[in-house]
């Protein structure tokens, strides 16, 4: 049973950990804290979180450890390298991954955790920074289904919901197929401000016009808007973004699965990151759509 | 001024024509009509309309003529061909096409009836056959923009808005644009379908959890359940999409803009052309996402 006694364990204090992390503080949890850049955990440890040194003293020191970090490569070593967390982790303690990765490494941690006879959750989500500061996230989380009714206490904390998907790997599967909705949106949303735009239209008015029918989608509502007023700060940032379609696409083809849109998507949103675009919105696609040569 | 001594002329009386005009005929206003399949006319007919032999024919009985007919080759022979509208349209007169068709062809229309000293509106619509139903449709007009408003009173019989997108075939752009946002937003909704079914997910499931957010849309909202439920009866049907997509791709060509997300979707829906899904629901796009060969 977890209630406020229980220690909580916290790996990765970027933009989406650190307010995360913050609430679990916030709800009276004791909590030990690492990330690869301490300063960013300076602000979480001023309000009473315990610094450790490792991923594998992070879990020395607690009963539930939470990890919310960049890229596959990193969290593959967050669990499984030297100093990592199942080298520090007990049996009966459960691991909870709410990074965005490859549900094929997902599925290689709980092998792994396993043999030592712990428990991980992959509990990847959507709804961004903010929905990360207003505690509003939505949870897709896959595993044991009694683990991740268990964790519910602390799921509350941070999220607004959380949709049981099943086995181990099942979360980051659904967040690849939210992910391919996105690429879909975002380049249906882009190629028609181009059109538009070229066409001498008012985006402003065409927007107006298109979104309450079968156009309506949230890509129209919060980011067209956006790319009206040459806004192409992060929300989501086109770096992570490919990261994901990347992931998506092995993922695919793993399954023998061809997506064309997805292999589209992740192609455009290669050639943004060669213009210097890898930490804007990833609104900025319409830079690369303006200026694709005909043939 | 518009009143109900109007004279209108009706030409197209489909899936869609048939009660947009039973809406005029319900307002009081007397209508002249014409149609390719007169059996389509019939109940119009039964209702009080008049029948008329030909397109030129209802243009000499009305003040005001609409016309909602299928393909571009169509529209073309309506109006300027032998026995066409502007063979039988004196000047003043105000000639509205509600069907999507091609700019550059509205355009046409436009100039060639100008010579007369008629104006021309385009006023392509969406939400479907249920929104013609309902008279909840929602207009992009072009055109005069005097003209344009001195149509609403018959417009707000068969429509819920009418938004003014600016001069002739503004209207058609306007629905081009909506018609590239619904391509982008099928393939990422199909490609995620295929995806989640292939790594085992509950399709239901995932798409409680991936509406609320960044993925959300009206396609995931409306079509996927029905993907679900392998319903692909038509809503929309695939040969109207791929008129739109083509249309739309020679425009982008004309305006010197590649769109690789339009073309994309374009050979997609023709490759599901193929399969004999031309009268399908556009939903039926996942069939041939299921299928692809891996290279």
């Amino acid at each position: 049973m977890i209630d406020t006694n229980t220690k909580i364990g916290w790996i990765g204090t970027g933009v989406m950990g650190a307010p995360m992390c913050g609430h679990i503080l916030s709800a009276g949890y004791p909590v030990s804290v690492h990330s690869r850049s301490p300063g960013k955990a300076q602000a979480l440890i001023a309000r009473g979180a315990h610094w450790c040194a490792s991923p594998a003293d992070v879990a020395r020191a607690s009963d539930v450890v939470f990890t919310m970090v960049g890229f596959p490569d990193e969290i593959e070593a967050v669990y499984l390298g030297g100093q990592g967390v199942l080298e520090g982790a007990e049996a009966g303690m459960v691991l909870v991954d709410m990074s965005t990765t490859s549900p094929s490494l997902s599925r290689r941690i709980h092998e792994a955790a396993a043999i030592k006879a712990l428990e991980t959750v992959d509990a990847p989500v959507s709804g961004g920074d903010v929905g990360a500061k207003n505690a509003a996230l939505t949870v897709m989380a896959g595993g044991n289904r009694d683990t991740v009714a268990a964790l519910q206490p602390l799921f509350d904390v941070i999220a607004r919901v959380v949709n049981y998907m099943g086995a181990a790997g099942n979360g980051q599967h659904a967040k690849m197929c939210n992910q391919l909705v996105v690429a879909g949106t975002m380049i249906g949303v882009c190629e028609s401000l181009v059109y538009a735009a070229r066409a001498g239209l008012d985006a402003v008015k065409l927007i107006e016009a298109i979104r309450p029918g079968a156009a309506g989608c949230w890509t129209l509502d919060n980011l067209a808007p956006r790319i009206n007023r040459d806004d192409f700060e992060p929300g989501f940032m086109v770096e992570h973004f490919v990261k994901d379609l990347d992931i998506a696409l092995r993922e695919a083809l793993n399954m023998g699965l061809k997506l064309p849109g997805l292999e589209l998507a992740l192609d455009l949103y290669r050639r943004l990151q060669q213009t210097g675009h890898s930490r804007s919105g990833t609104q900025a696609l319409i830079h690369v759509l303006r200026s694709l040569p005909l043939e």
